[in-house]
């Protein structure tokens, strides 16, 4: 029995979403979802309390910062990441694959691995697909990613071929070096660029080999939108129904509604901690940037229809303030909000699906929020 | 009736030292109490439920930097202060003094008051006995502090004796222009620099206006402990029994026991927070700096006798990696070990007081700190 197993719950019949559980070591958590990121072991100001009131299930670290820093023999003496983090629901570590090719440089990719400089002080690694199990088998996650190469865009098709190839052989290293198989799940990552048969071709290759749930990586690297659903409609008819389906790195509100409505069930991405930092916050409204003269003596809630804690207690005069004086409470404030924002999007995706809606829900929410 | 007042409980036989009862709008607190900065209209990274867990009764923040940003004037639009920042519990502004004269450029104290430039902008500003009423009636604090000088350590004894004797003129002038006296108390605050006959005369003064509770200002700048130590013992005997005494700007753990000693009832200090966010923890066993490489593999809690919410769930280890890797959840989690643990050393002084053995308590804690 995998440690990780997907139960579909049922499928939206106006959109064919999917609604699901993940059961997972760790409890067993709603799909879709969305997991939000920290990562270098803590979700940027954040407590794992926090967290927790606002619903989140699985978060998601990486494997490459922790790798680098604390490094990933001194998570483990601590009792794994878990532990060291003092989370006890779900974690998924991504493969690293994604940071080597973004963060660092120097780096040469041969058929045995990656060679590269970090990005913390140049010193030199080398990433292969066992290496990478040894620190994801070290780190302890739930769910951990198999080594891959994010192709960029744009590549070319001989290219994007290339490397979606090795991908998948180094996928099935991975599947051969992989320990823990009874605590820990791997899954697979299709690639294939924007080339919907290179696409499928990748997806075909990666379920062949038969992982514990399937992501798709290497969208939402810059492609415009249409381009994305387009190869997510040629890969998600690919990938078992009995097995769950990631969408990795994508996280804006309407990705996470069209990603649902084809057949995604998890979805991960910087975007609320990220633009939280910044004094931004997404809201049924749009986008509020807080940090904007115009709320100096707004004595409301970033968004009035949100019961979240930063909505329930501060206005954005108060925020603005923090924000404006470089008080850390401030982007507190507003990650905590973007987080439930997010969490909460994902929980009205799962009720229009119990409710056989959700391209109805899509057409509201997009109006509301300005799409 | 006075809005805050001072009820004596006990006083150790041992020491001297008064356990008591601090009567305040928002809330009964014991003393000696330690309040927690925070000087923005936050304590920096912690929450106010973070505070309230800890115990925290009455907060200070800085009438100063909340006259600069937002304005008084927006947080008196907002509802006030507590409402505000949504701390429910005691808050108490300082005058502006202390920064005007530590922060501020071009600054020029004349008999009306000081005008100064902003150390945010350079924008000029004037401050006066009434003015500074005006911006901590509009602010809201259940304790407001008069306007003074707090004369630079060293100063001659011409120099101190004058100023003093202009901060007692200012004075009378806040005690005439305070509204809300139903609302908000006053505290006059005694200066007279490192020499004990001026310490006296200030407080003489000072007490002959009639305040709700007197503040020893103009200590802790510098000078060292022992004449920090004689200009209490000069200055307490001249204040009233059914007073409060705050001893402003002193928060090192032996200065809360020395001064406890002394028969100080209030302290306030931006250390628990400042080194907090240096990664600097204050324990049992004396100073922890956690950054240090020697806790790379410390799997133990920062101070094992602890039983905060950080020495409770991370280790050394954990909070290390965080300082290290510039996460704002490593600065929050020692700024509330370090809160806690300051005040936990009150509440342990009280005890000590309840059982009259505080010069024991003092001699224990000393070895154990190593001071």
């Amino acid at each position: 029995m995998p440690a990780v197993r997907y139960e579909l719950i049922k499928t939206c019949k106006q959109s064919g979403a999917r609604l699901g559980k993940l059961h997972t070591p760790h409890g067993t958590f709603d799909t879709p979802m969305f997991m939000p990121v920290g990562t270098q072991g803590t979700v940027k100001g954040i407590s794992p309390e926090e967290l927790k009131e606002m619903g989140a299930g699985v978060i998601l670290s990486n494997t490459y910062h922790l790798y680098l820093r604390p490094g990933h023999e001194l998570v483990k003496e601590a009792g794994g990441l878990h532990k060291f983090m003092n989370w006890d629901r779900g974690i998924l570590t991504d493969s690293g694959g994604f940071q080597v090719f973004s963060l660092s440089k120097l780096r040469k990719i041969s058929e045995e691995g990656v060679h590269f400089s970090s990005h913390l002080d140049g010193s030199k690694h080398f990433l292969s697909p066992e290496r990478v199990m040894e620190i994801e088998n070290a780190l302890g996650a739930d769910i951990i990613m198999a080594f891959d190469e994010c192709t960029p865009y744009p590549s070319s098709y001989e290219y994007t071929k290339d490397s979606a190839n090795r991908t998948a052989r180094w996928a099935e290293r991975c599947l051969e070096s992989h320990k823990n198989t009874d605590k820990q799940s791997l899954f697979g990552i299709v690639q294939g660029g924007m080339y919907a048969d290179l696409r499928q071709m990748s997806a075909r290759d990666i379920v062949s080999l038969g992982f514990d749930g399937y992501a798709i990586g290497g969208l939402s690297v810059g492609e415009p939108g249409p381009l994305m659903y387009e190869m997510l409609e040629a890969t998600v008819p690919c990938l078992p129904d009995d097995k769950v389906r990631y969408l990795m790195g994508v996280g804006s509100p309407d990705y996470l509604i069209e990603g649902s409505i084809r057949g995604i069930d998890m979805f991960d991405c910087v975007l609320p901690t990220r633009i939280g930092r910044n004094g931004t916050a997404m809201t049924s409204m749009g986008r509020v940037i807080v940090r904007d003269a115009r709320y100096a003596k707004d004595f409301s809630p970033i968004d009035p229809e949100c019961d979240c804690y930063a909505c329930k207690n501060y206005t954005r005069a108060y925020i603005r303030h923090l924000v404006k004086a470089g008080e850390m409470f401030g982007l507190r404030l507003v990650t905590i909000h973007n987080i439930y924002f997010l969490l909460n999007l994902m929980k009205s995706i799962r009720q229009a699906i119990i409710n056989d809606r959700l391209l109805d829900f899509k057409v509201e929410f997009f109006e509301k929020y300005g799409l």
